[in-house]
């Protein structure tokens, strides 16, 4: 899919280890149970490793239900410091009575083998929850891993924070602050699945850009908002998610500590990451054929457009006709009809457009002619934009999504089979 | 699907036609459009006449968008009063410019017919959106239309408002206030779709007990709460549903206007009525297979039992495991954990039930050893349960759904083939 550009930021190769001192490496140490159908082998553990240590910032999902990893790194980084991720997939270690004690030994294994501190260890896991996560292959494996990592082992890492994703996902940025070239690069899992199928995303972004703790959790807190938090595969929100950012400061920039211009190109890059990532993830939904694109324009509030965005974007009947191509703009205006927010409904417009082009559907809340040909046309694409405009302000947002196949649930209901 | 009885309630025949003084009927006046593939001849225009005026409450969607004969039925029923519904399926009559008019024309073409007045009837319409209702087949069908009425005719003015609905809905209860025998009866019509598909829940009730307007509506609007708002097929909310209720007086109960023991039976009565057609219409989501019922317990309040509740019944990923009749319970206790309501995760309880057996899965959080082959077993029914405890009070809640099926989303994104 085409990358999408912000401003003078320039594309990179190099994921998360584009950035200026950092290692990565992942290995298959054995994680799968006995009983799982893997017919392909593939690394199922991952390590990056920053020269030094690395200023950290995180987001973790929502849910009630929080995987151990996720308790045990918010523990380490609330210093703002960390140097090592380590992730595996296959077992997502939440729901155990052992799953605290285990993550923490994943740190310490780890810190061990590299001679640092395991309270500067982030970890992650993915995959099955409630069943206990077998310790000893990442023991025995903790010195290949530890031997995996190089200055371009981030595929290897990548592979090994894969499910069901169907393609990898990474992306890597090079932008200035002040007269410093800066490198930004991260990979991302989701929305895949493992057995017995836990959706979980994970992304993790390493950067050589020197900034204070606390602006760095800013940024991606800020960033995370619009982009990985409005993008809906299916409205199930995992119990394992979690972003992370390292950043190093070898670029030797002068450090940032306020919300001043140098930050504001941090965040943009930063953004431009994330965005891009977002839009992977929705694109390599499960079972998704097609990723879509839904701009809530001329809102009150960014809230308000946000809601009716992702109203959209997350309603299956809407699902189901893009799947179908079908230009059903009924359920559109359905799905922003009930969107918990306050507008009228019946100044909104809405279009449908694709590289193929744009058409109206709907004028002032009720429907107008359109050619089907046309819009079939438009809806053959494989990314797909629903413009809704609300013509209440100037407020707008976007939130990316993908149709609902029959891939879903064959991948959901009967991967037995 | 096995009927729930509630206390001495008795079951019926005779649908919207079983109690005292209603008749119905139903014809087919041609509304199909001339593309649609149509290859059943089937009822599209209903019809219910009481012999006298009645009280009457209804209660709609929540929905922004809101489809004409909703805001007409709304002016016509502020009184309290009214005689007749006229429905008509094929065509929603929402979103386009002259719906009210063509909703008015509805009833004031059914009122002179029937020599009755055009404020005493409630006007309903279920099928595509947006696109202008043709008036004329049912100006030259009304004639027609209101002379199929009979007292027996409560199967034609069903199949009338039927969509994609595999099975027809309807119900009869008959239950004593004070020393009268009382009859209640009700069709329901859901989650069915028509092209272009949208899903619509119509709910006709019809009663010969006596009974103040306000406290017809205070029982109806209560009893919604806890049936039909507790059903979710795909999470979408129709532009047009609506649920009526209209009440004779022919039983001679001495008139309810209080909170008394009649009101409490009358209640008792709506809700076995309410709750059986809330089943059914789950059990006939699109592409079902399953009818799943959550219960959730040990709430603090009831409303936290229904976010629960609704939260796992409405679960994607849930949904596609019972299709795949997989024990996950991960996915019960991750959407349980993403729920907007405050408990102690650590303190749930899950069991998973059915004709075949119950079996735990999850206790304080985490999971407990089963038998694969059990729970496979169980879930191999077609209604099955799910128990949540949540350990932390005596309140509780049932919702109730459906898998999440190839067919759903062959019926929603593929019908054109």
């Amino acid at each position: 899919m085409k990358l999408k550009k912000i401003k003078n930021i320039e594309f990179a190769q190099g994921g998360v280890c584009a950035a200026k001192g950092f290692k990565a490496g992942g290995i298959q140490c054995g994680l799968a149970h006995s009983g799982a159908s893997v017919t392909k082998k593939k690394n199922d553990i991952a390590l990056i490793l920053a020269d030094n240590i690395c200023t950290a910032a995180a987001v973790y999902t929502t849910n009630k239900v929080k995987g151990a990893p996720i308790q045990v790194t918010k523990e380490h980084i609330v210093n703002g410091l960390a140097r090592a991720v380590i992730v595996n997939s296959v077992n997502a270690n939440t729901c155990n009575a052992d799953g605290i004690d285990k993550a923490r030994k994943m740190c310490s294994l780890a810190a061990n083998q590299l001679g640092i501190s395991e309270n500067d260890v982030i970890v992650a896991s993915t995959g099955v929850i409630g069943q206990p996560l077998p310790i000893e292959p990442i023991e025995n494996g903790m010195k290949s891993l530890c031997e995996s990592l190089s200055y371009d082992g981030n595929s290897a890492a990548l592979e090994a924070i894969m499910t069901t994703d169907t393609q990898p996902k990474e992306i890597a940025v090079k932008f200035k602050i002040g007269d410093k070239l800066c490198t930004m690069g991260g990979m991302l899992k989701g929305s895949g699945m493992i057995h017995p199928n836990m959706a979980t995303t994970l992304t993790f972004i390493t950067t050589d850009i020197c900034i204070s703790a606390e602006l760095l959790q800013r940024a991606l807190s800020d960033v995370v908002k619009i982009t990985l938090n409005r993008v809906s595969v299916d409205g199930d929100t995992s119990t394992n998610d979690m972003v992370c950012v390292l950043a190093s400061g070898l670029a030797q920039n002068t450090k940032i500590s306020h919300e001043d211009a140098d930050f504001d190109a941090f965040r943009d890059a930063l953004y431009t990451v994330m965005l891009n990532l977002a839009r992977m993830m929705a694109r390599d939904g499960e079972g998704a054929t097609k990723l879509i694109e839904c701009l809530c324009a001329g809102a009150d509030t960014e809230k308000t457009a946000e809601i009716v965005a992702k109203s959209v974007i997350t309603s299956n009947l809407f699902k189901a006709a893009m799947f179908g191509e079908d230009a059903n703009w009924g359920r559109i205006l359905c799905a922003v009809g009930y969107a918990q927010a306050d507008f009228d409904i019946a100044k909104v417009d809405v279009n449908i457009g694709s590289e193929k082009g744009i058409i109206a559907v709907c004028r002032h809340g009720a429907g107008v002619d359109f050619s089907e040909e046309t819009a079939k046309d438009i809806l053959s694409q494989d990314e797909i934009q629903i413009y809704i405009n609300l013509n209440d302000g100037n407020a707008s947002a976007t939130a990316w999504g993908c149709d609902l196949t029959y891939d879903y649930v064959k991948i959901n209901g009967d991967y037995r089979s």
